[in-house]
């Protein structure tokens, strides 16, 4: 059975993420993925923190255009968790993770993720916001995680998907896969009409 | 590692749902599995919607109160779906699941579930709600939809986890988790503390 719409299109994904390669998957469209194309992933300082993930989503599909062929579409994202106006990036090591959890705790925080899709012929991209709710948590249930899941390689120190997930959001304003690295439901809608 | 809180207690969780199981399991808990407790589902007509899934909760618990033990503490949850202040419930065959997703489509509804927790000694019961907005379907994405992945066995016709969570919810207000059976937040905090 083929989802209508995609009878003649291919998406190529261009990232090294288990969880965007997980959601693309759960779309159901023909897909191919690369994990392996290199980016610096630097952006100017002046540059405000709102547009700073479609930049990075757009430096990627550069890197990424020698993929394109006709009929498929080049897929890039990138995410970043925002604090009081400011970029939370991924923790040094334990210590550092430590330090971000406890400040996104009992508080919330806004989770972006810009997106790039690009054809041949032409290329959308956009910016998806979510705000995620904090739950106050306990040093001790901090140090539990960041021991036990080491979630060094994630923007903000941890993973929705992952126990601080379950037991630590009250609540989500927006998409929860858009917290999860991205906004599938948006990503869709585009790729059907594109 | 134990989770702080968690080292004399055991959850028994009395559910036949693999979506219940793999959000407790995801909490850390020490936990045990009862799929198998027969339940009579039916509820008052008189009952306020609003109402319906603590009380079926409550009657689950119940019935599998013999299960309990010294340290451990019955969980029992009931989920269901409300559009336009009525029940939408399972549905009966796939023309039926097709006429709930066409009501579902481009509109927001109501994901209640009440929960149970019961130990020797005490019992807390409380209602979560989460809005979900769906995006308008095409009656060819609610049939590939409906003939791929047979959501009988669903509350509304359909799983959040599955291609139409994806691919046709806009946003949701309050716990994810909920909309997929159980709001392991909520649970987690009353939990540590029961």
């Amino acid at each position: 059975m083929v989802l209508p719409g995609f009878q003649d299109k291919k998406v190529v994904l261009a990232s090294a993420s288990p969880r965007r390669e997980l959601l693309m998957r759960g779309l159901d469209i023909p897909l191919e993925i690369v994990r392996d194309i290199p980016v610096d992933e630097s952006y100017p300082g002046t540059l405000d923190p709102q547009d700073i993930p479609v930049y990075l989503a757009r430096k990627k599909a550069d890197a990424a255009s020698g993929l394109l062929k006709e009929n498929s579409i080049l897929l890039t994202a990138d995410t970043i968790v925002i604090l009081d106006d400011k970029v939370i990036e991924k923790p040094r090591d334990a210590t550092h993770a430590r330090s971000m959890l406890i400040r996104l705790s009992g508080n919330m925080h806004r989770v972006l993720t810009g997106v790039c899709m690009r054809s041949v012929e032409k290329e959308i991209c956009f910016t998806a916001e979510s705000k995620v709710y904090f739950s106050k948590l306990s040093t001790a249930e901090i140090d539990y995680y960041v021991e036990k899941y080491h979630p060094f390689d994630k923007a903000g120190s941890y993973g929705i998907q992952e126990w601080i997930g379950y037991a630590g959001v009250e609540r989500i304003e927006g998409s929860f896969f858009n917290v999860m690295g991205l906004p599938v439901h948006r990503v869709y809608k585009y790729l059907k009409e594109f």
